[in-house]
């Protein structure tokens, strides 16, 4: 080792020790006849002092090392004059009386440093020093430590991890694939894997018991900010198991890594369904953190000649406590809000709840203050609360107060990433409907199963028909989600031809599934973790592309190593391809 | 859960009990008034009982129930009057009270036991039945078992396990790639990995200071019986690290796995260099469970008219000890087997020690006794040992030298495969000559580094240099192989030039590393380990194919999910694509 120790862990026990380190110069500090310099690596950081009065030569040539050099250096460990309590090596410093520069290095294109002046292209492009600093690296260590707590749980629940395979077969249902054309099959092609979910199953019915896999998934989709072409999964699959066994399984799961990780005891996980979490929420991934649940005002609200409503098909509205004195800005500002085309209402009605204990609200020329008391009555309103109010198609409606709600939310600090508020929600709906395709979709995936009591509905109300589905929601992002599966082949049949597939399609694409069904398929279900987005709540951020280590820029672009890029003649060859881009 | 017990657990202590299994049914025996149920899961086989005087309808039930039908039960855990002692549950058996089929099973196309009678392409369609089999099931677990033992001890050392990215860019240098149309870039394609090396270093250069992953791989290469297209690696690399830490480090983990998983104690495990492991076992992957080390005879053996030696480059040979009165037959069977053409040599030599202290070879008209007696004492041989020898060209003369002594450690039963003999190999060459191009490959990867002592010969002997470059070899099974790296970009280009790359090519393929060795890379070194290659070593198997849950077969094929496909006309049209299969 080119170092007796590393650059975060000495202090005052160490004192005269003689010592190697080895690491990148962070900055240096002439300091008249002194000059310092802060060794980093990715330990810590340890501050090396060299002394003009005792070795000028070896001060001289401190001094022109560069910003990211490499250097190993022999030493003394020092008790520092001046002591820097805030960091662990903070009380001693090494007097080097040897230095070797190992690598030299180029000024870096911006600085390493907690907030960098590097722009995002900048950083993306040299992702090799952006992974120097600090939070990206407390991000990848943070990844690393969820994959680890992850691993060993699931193992001590006798889960057994077992790879299932890249290169698979492509399946048009769901979103696109990436497909590798086969050089040695010509004219055919695998695809990449969007899940291991046939292959779980499989698994299943080979009586594995319990799966596990944390695995790479890829998803050939028109990038959203913060979608990328391939991401991790927590993969899992029990046999033998009802809903409530997996639930509880993974609330297990869940609370372990949140005690393991940031030491938080997560009380029981509450369960909302989903037609609850439409109506009071307007989203299937509520953030509950805060109250503020929808009220629905059909009743109080019609028949008063205020077309607005009386046209409605909802109309609902949230209390945003202790908000009754917002001012008209604010209120605007509200309005523009939702006016926005991407929330779509048409306008915003509001009702203070003075603090004088008077209503006042946008439309009282239709309603009389009796009228308004009903609606203060809804909402429980007290002194000093700010109803606000949206109105028209229901879904429509319900995603813009959605939106308001966790505006308000945010406004209100009632969104305080330190906190976390997990939330199971179950009783999806089995199929939603296809406007442009008219057709319906398997809300979950073709593999899910109808809830039993539901099964009749399969012959006459599709719509209604509940499914053993369930996500995980944690602070109003979806961490994760499974179902029961359908192990019975008539009923993957069935699922099928509603899914729009011929019996020859489904065949095609899934037969050894419905085959492997005749050979003694047990109940079983299981559930997917996004292990991106995971990492990145529990890393409180937003982005899941801080938490990955080569992550690729919208347009499915690793900018660093300058990818995809064409390739060789020969290649397209072999592959008996030809490419033909249209105009 | 539909079950209070497993089909492994239950013993005299749970005598009484009620409770519930569920698992397949591995066969039923009708006794008269009683049947008799196997009943399996992943953690064993528990026997149900059924009697038709207590209870005949539920006895016929049972007598109904169908080979891998899936079921549940309730009943009494009662001891049984004839024990089997061999099997965790042997004591006790469950009398039903209570069953319900989950669901049926058609009668599987080969039988569910330890040894099948069903053939490999069977078992590979339906790889959902083989997978359970308990020899496969043994397997995958071990799997398992090693993955998890190998991250928890890398782990401890501060490994971090970072995920790089699938989706990476086509570099023709090496294997063949497997490659990805990009949809969002027309004409572009990305590439699977091979290995994540220029990742790792990245990480390197990055700071991560210790690197691990479990990583999936790809190479579109021909496959020969036991390649697959992917496969997994220990991929690891460390930072200021000399060869000898690197060595340690992985002689480290490799007696953790030998102890937790068998445990077996390995000894300090032996080095070799490249050019002692040629010499003496003709092969950079002796198998050391015993000895029989080459003996060069050129010295002794020249210049007795005898044409077939005076003209060898190379005369060795091998002592197999004790076998001097091997018959005529068994010798013209060792003839036969170097003649072979995958051997290639044109004849054998040899010389018997025979027990009454007499010396007789196949070329006694060429020899006199002194001579042969010179023979006998280079290979330290005693009476009753046979001396084997083989002369030609070196290269191939070594080589088909190593498979002979092999076929005599087999024959002598020296190679049995519960003895497990590791051995490090160092010192490769850096470089060697393709005879078909007329120009130098990398022997490891254009990423390592020569030996510092080494260096000058770029300019003067390309052939002499060697590299910091060394694989574990584990009975005669190369199971890694890494090497200490060139952190140093005009070296890093040296070396691409002298693998015949233009600069521009240089640039435009590994551009990003060589730029990344400018901002202050580390020297830095690691090693791969092959996992499939390692579980079948534990496995005590020669085949990989057994170690992996879903396996290709020979042409790359998944035969059970019939893969590759045909992918539809609109996939190709948005990925620019046109197929165009040659004649």
């Amino acid at each position: 080792m080119l170092r007796t120790h590393d650059c975060g862990e000495l202090n005052l026990s160490n004192i005269n020790q003689e010592v190697e380190l080895s690491g990148w110069v962070q900055r240096s500090r002439d300091l008249g006849g002194m000059t310092f310099v802060d060794l980093r690596d990715r330990y810590g950081i340890t501050q090396l002092v060299f002394n003009m009065e005792t070795d000028a030569a070896l001060c001289e040539q401190a001094r022109k090392l560069g910003r990211e050099y490499v250097v190993t250096i022999k030493g003394m460990v020092t008790e520092r004059s001046n002591k820097n309590l805030k960091m662990p090596t903070g009380e001693i410093e090494i007097t080097v009386q040897h230095i070797e520069i190992l690598n030299q290095s180029k000024l870096p294109p911006f600085t390493i440093e907690d907030n960098t002046d590097g722009g995002d292209e900048l950083r993306m492009k040299y992702r090799y020093l952006d992974l120097r600093r600090n939070p990206v690296k407390k991000n990848l260590e943070l990844r690393h430590q969820l994959s680890m707590e992850t691993r060993n749980y699931l193992n001590a629940l006798r889960f057994i991890e077992v790879e299932t395979p890249y290169l698979i077969k492509s399946t048009p249902e769901g979103a696109r694939d990436f497909v590798v054309p086969s050089r040695m099959n010509a004219g055919e092609f695998y695809a990449l894997p969007q899940s291991p979910q046939t292959f779980k199953q499989l698994l299943m019915i080979s009586g594995y018991d319990r799966y596990f896999q944390i695995v790479r998934c890829f998803r050939d989709e028109d990038l959203r900010a913060d979608r990328q072409p391939e991401f991790t999964q927590i993969d899992c699959e029990m046999s033998f198991v009802t809903q409530e066994d997996i639930l509880n399984t993974f609330e297990g799961l869940t609370k372990h890594l949140f005690k393991a990780i940031k030491g938080i005891d997560i009380n029981e996980i509450p369960r909302i369904s989903y037609a609850d979490a439409m109506k009071y929420y307007g989203s299937d991934k509520p953030d509950i953190r805060f109250d503020m649940q929808f009220v629905e005002l059909n009743e109080v609200c019609k028949n008063k000649d205020f077309k607005l409503f009386d046209e409605a098909e909802l109309i609902i509205g949230i209390n945003a406590k202790g908000c009754s004195e917002y001012t008209r800005k604010q209120l605007d500002e509200l309005t523009d809000f939702v006016r926005k085309p991407q929330i779509g209402a048409s306008g915003l009605i509001y009702l203070r709840c003075n603090t004088d204990g008077s209503l006042k609200s946008s439309v009282d020329k239709f309603y009389t203050p009796e009228d308004l008391k009903l609606w203060a009555e809804k909402f429980n309103a007290q002194a000093g609360d700010l109803i606000l109010i949206l109105a028209g198609n229901k879904v429509k409606t319900q995603k813009a107060l959605c939106e308001l709600r966790l505006e308000m939310g945010q406004r209100l600090g009632l969104r305080n990433p330190d906190n976390y508020a997990p939330l199971w929600v179950i009783d999806f709906p089995l199929l939603e409907w296809g406007e442009e395709a008219q057709r319906f979709y398997a809300m979950h995936h073709p593999f899910t199963s109808p809830k039993t009591e539901d099964i009749e509905m399969l012959e006459t109300n599709l719509h209604a028909i509940r499914a053993n589905a369930y996500d995980i929601v944690i602070n109003g992002v979806e961490v994760g989600g499974g179902s029961i599966r359908i192990h019975n082949k008539d009923l993957q049949k069935k699922m099928f031809s509603i899914l729009g597939f011929t019996d020859e399609e489904a065949q095609n694409q899934f037969g050894f599934l419905m085959n492997a069904f005749e050979y003694g398929a047990p109940p079983h279900g299981g559930i997917a973790f996004g292990f991106d987005r995971l990492c990145s709540l529990f890393g409180g951020s937003e982005s899941i592309r801080d938490f990955i280590a080569f992550p690729k820029n919208n347009a499915g672009r690793d900018v660093m190593i300058d990818s995809p890029s064409t390739i060789s003649d020969e290649q397209l060859k072999e592959l008996s391809l030809i490419i033909h881009k249209e105009k």
